[in-house]
């Protein structure tokens, strides 16, 4: 069986050499990972741009030498892109996995999220594909109860991957495994980013901007979506879609706006 | 009515000047639209990366004074974040325009799509968003059929905006308003790229990558689904929403890998 895996923190990030353990002993791994951090990329493709790819050598400095491993100049997607048309032309992987993520990538934070964009990409090509990530963005952060836990959820998705075209999002709450209350299968909540932008003034009195923002929960009393799941310290599963055609508005819509089609 | 308008082409496009065209006389226009060209940047956020914002004076020389230009160095959902966190601070606008794209943003599009990425970021702020997209990708393309059938879906989109959470993706056909044969609503078709990487190499003898690639509709057949009624000289409308939670394969995973929550 052969694994392909990446992340959006770079090749080098312990969270990519937590997720390779989680996988250790299911097949032949493949890595291709960002050369450089490419968080809330989201499905950026580089086109237009120079892209590099290049075998690097054991970079968390493993016993292991049985996996392959390279990183790629551009985003996550474009990792996914270079695997499958040039190291894996002949054959595609069995499966991707991407992650893990140091930091939340539940609710609307699968927008933005390259580790997710990474799974929808694979779906895409028809390669199941699952997102892990960490609620602690700390980059030495402890990955020990993630590849607990996500070890059992793998072995499920291996054994009866999903329908195709539905890529699988896991978030693992912060703590050790017995703080852990265990794994629950859940819905997407809605939640979104507010006080975005920092402004400043450059030493020449033009203003300039930061990102930043606080996530707001839009669903706190609601017990069935993963952000507030993920704050009750379980591990949350939900699969996604790629078609998220809006079938009921649809169906308002060709009422509604009728006289546009007479 | 405050309308905010952006689009991934860049703030000089033509396809930009034809969308402020489409929606004369509907309310106050405020534009923010990337420096630099941003397309399938998807909903990439720039993190980490300085932003700048500035006023610029009609770029399209326009006999019209009454439009806010500025062009936002960042990508097209670093557009929508900056004008609502700056300029839309007191208030928010009433609906967010996209477009018009220069190229095809139906089927499998929307996930790279940076036009579609800014009605995403719209929806999110529960501002009603709309994208607009011509399937033709020249600088110098014509506007004129793209402006007089999306002004009627515009009229009713304000009229009777879609449901929260919930943004409009329209493209237009080449051609002129005879040839095109209406307006459809329609679902989301499948689609993929193939072929996606060229391989280059450099005068030291190193491999290096292009993204290029074919798009292979997976659906030929399929009546109902954007990508076959746009190619049948149809203007497409497609709601797609945020959640995008698979449920019927959430009720099969909670059944089948059952034991992992007991």
């Amino acid at each position: 069986m052969q694994i392909l895996i990446t992340n959006d923190d770079g090749y080098t990030s312990k969270g990519l050499e937590a997720l390779i353990k989680m996988a250790e002993g299911l097949g032949e791994i493949t890595v291709v990972a960002p050369q450089h951090p490419q968080s809330a990329m989201s499905n950026a493709v580089s086109f237009g741009k120079l892209l590099r790819m290049k075998t690097v050598q054991n970079p968390h400095n493993s016993t292991r030498n049985d996996i392959r491993h390279h990183y790629c100049s551009g985003t996550p997607t474009d990792c996914i892109k270079i695997a499958l048309n040039i190291l894996f032309k002949e054959r595609k992987p069995d499966f991707i996995l991407s992650g893990i993520n140091h930091g939340f990538n539940g609710s609307t934070a699968v927008v933005y999220s390259g580790t997710l964009a990474a799974t929808r990409e694979g779906v895409l090509n028809n390669i199941p594909s699952i997102a892990f990530s960490l609620n602690d963005h700390h980059p030495d952060a402890d990955f020990s109860a993630s590849i607990h836990y996500g070890r059992q959820i793998l072995e499920k998705f291996i054994e009866s991957p999903p329908n195709s075209y539905t890529y699988v999002n896991v978030n693992f709450p912060k703590g050790s495994i017995e703080e852990i209350k265990g794994i629950r299968f859940c819905r997407f909540g809605m939640g979104s980013w507010i006080k975005e932008i920092e402004t400043r003034r450059d030493p020449y009195g033009h203003p300039y901007y930061w990102m930043v923002g606080e996530y707001k929960n839009l669903e706190p009393n609601a017990p069935d979506c993963d952000q507030n799941l993920l704050a009750d310290n379980y591990v949350t599963v939900v699969p996604h879609k790629i078609d998220n055609t809006n079938y009921p508005e649809l169906e308002r819509m060709k009422n509604m706006w009728k006289d546009l089609t007479q």
